[in-house]
């Protein structure tokens, strides 16, 4: 577990912004050739003229988003620019710049950043996208980070959240519910260790549904193949809130409706057995638990033939007209409204 | 003074947070032709395809940056724009595009947001910059606010600070140190105000002042300007941590020294009379103060003749080698090391 308060760590006073800045942006390299100014000035200049921008802000908020407890800050980091880069992919774009804005009191150390950065570079360096600029300031209490990542792609292959069309099949990538049912064994483990602090966690077995919640990734890959199959979803978000919350919005924003297949959500064996103890059911982890990263995409039947052969994506259903409304067909064939039971951090 | 605990207000909890987005940002409309999707998808798309890109970002922390007793929330969002839209027009360009990340406690109503987006809307309306998504998610105690700015500008218009050249001359827009004392009546009303709640606090004569702490613009009629003049400014900042230390970014960065005079640093007098009561110099406020969002940077000589008719500049110097150090002529002649004495938010 994140120990902050070792005192053997530098305070960031020692430092102040002006040298933490430095610290944690000494080694960064540029990889994109559009990287024209990075850190360093009153701004960044980036070049991209043969392409459109895409532009996405997140911010996470310790307490809110992230518990520091079972999260190692390095696990933060990646996470914090995977969720980022997930918003661009989401439009059928590549991430290639970032900024990041830091507030952290005065529990953190100069070390404790570093880390951050780390988990923030890695992911970066893996995703080939440039830090570019940011800021570093105190807060009274806790840590923020506020994270907007810029992207490029042509014009004619954006795909957006509004332009679903009667009949295009609905389609996921990867499994869903892990990250969720992840969260639910870390938050059993910070029980089970403020209570008995000498034992050590038990997670055997689950290190899939762990790193789901603390090291997600992004599925840039999948757009990647699905360009190389010529395929152009019709319409694609991202699956950051639960797959029953991004459903509503392509069906709203688009004004159609839908029917999925429960039979066909793809939920990972490991994910049906570790959440059995919970008395949740598989299938409302996956559609309200999110952060989960996958893309949720529709697909023109007629590219049906071309999709149904690569590997990791599941068509789950179908878009309807409006009228007949966002539904999931269960198991035993009764056909359920589906709502938002996604987060809302503003809920007390 | 902000009355954030008002029971005829709305709770967050009861908007959530799209409720939330769609009321703060139902009547944007997009002023620039760049702006092809805004609010509303994974990711904003923007299309600036004939010149550079420039992107900066902040963070504004409660406690820190913004005390909420004397700050209307209005003032708060029309003040964390214009910071950002310094940070591009510092590099000789035109900001356009914005993204806001806002993180808030329980004890701000949906209204208190309406407020502060409505000052972030005056000023993107002022200052022609589109919205073009965020984020809103709630904090355990204060607010965040996280602004990036997106801006434009030809290649051969970038002014960078690292680009300073012996001999050059050294101007400043406006005048300095009034934001800071703006800051110190302000601080001294609070504390009146602590003790004796009902007395009206004693700010006459002294709008200016306030108006420039509370109220700041960024100059862009000066990059205008300057342009008409066909003047290229070779380096420049702008002035948010205070003369001394955007002069030490300017020189350092360009390897350079310089030499500037304490009788030329452009000072207004009711800033001068209204720091008396502090006992603290108006040239330390001017040098270490802040927040005045003037531009501060340097031309070739040969420049002299078309800057020196323009209102509202001030040359208060010129770049030397690097070996004659950092230095301010004082009134009586003595030679003084400029130190940056800027504000650093991690020291206690």
């Amino acid at each position: 577990m994140n120990d902050l308060s070792d005192k053997h760590l530098t305070p960031l006073s020692e430092l102040g912004e002006f040298g933490l800045i430095n610290k944690l942006t000494q080694n960064i390299k540029y990889i994109n050739k559009t990287t024209i100014k990075g850190v360093g000035d009153d701004a960044a200049v980036i070049d991209i003229t043969d392409k459109k921008i895409l532009i996405s802000t997140d911010l996470l908020v310790e307490g809110i988003h992230f518990d520091l407890i079972y999260t190692p800050l390095k696990h933060l980091g990646y996470k914090a620019a995977i969720a980022n880069f997930s918003d661009i992919i989401a439009m059928n774009g590549n991430p290639t710049h970032l900024t990041i804005g830091i507030a952290l009191s005065a529990k953190f150390s100069v070390e404790a950043c570093v880390e951050l950065f780390e988990g923030l570079k890695l992911a970066c360096k893996k995703y080939n996208v440039d830090i570019i600029g940011g800021d570093t300031t105190s807060s009274k209490k806790g840590l923020f980070i506020s994270i907007t990542v810029i992207g490029e792609a042509k014009e004619k292959d954006i795909v957006y959240r509004n332009t679903a069309q009667e009949g295009d099949l609905i389609c996921v990538t990867g499994d869903l519910g892990a990250a969720y049912v992840g969260l639910l064994l870390l938050e059993r483990e910070k029980k089970a260790f403020l209570i008995h602090p000498n034992e050590q966690p038990d997670l055997q077995g689950n290190e899939y549904i762990i790193s789901r919640q603390l090291k997600p990734e992004a599925r840039l890959d999948i757009i990647r193949l699905l360009k190389d199959y010529h395929i152009k979803p019709t319409a694609m978000i991202d699956i950051s809130d639960g797959l029953a919350s991004e459903l509503i919005h392509i069906c709203t924003n688009s004004n159609k409706g839908c029917k999925i297949y429960e039979e066909k959500i793809p939920i990972d064996p490991t994910t049906v057995m570790a959440i059995e103890e919970f008395n949740i059911s598989p299938i409302i982890a996956a559609l309200h638990g999110g952060e989960d990263y996958e893309l949720l995409f529709t697909i023109k039947q007629s590219d049906y033939n071309k999709i149904k052969d690569i590997p990791g994506i599941s068509i789950i259903g179908h878009i309807t007209e409006a009228a007949e409304g966002i539904n999931l067909i269960t198991n035993n064939g009764s056909m359920q409204p589906i709502t938002a039971q996604g987060w809302n951090s503003f809920r007390k």
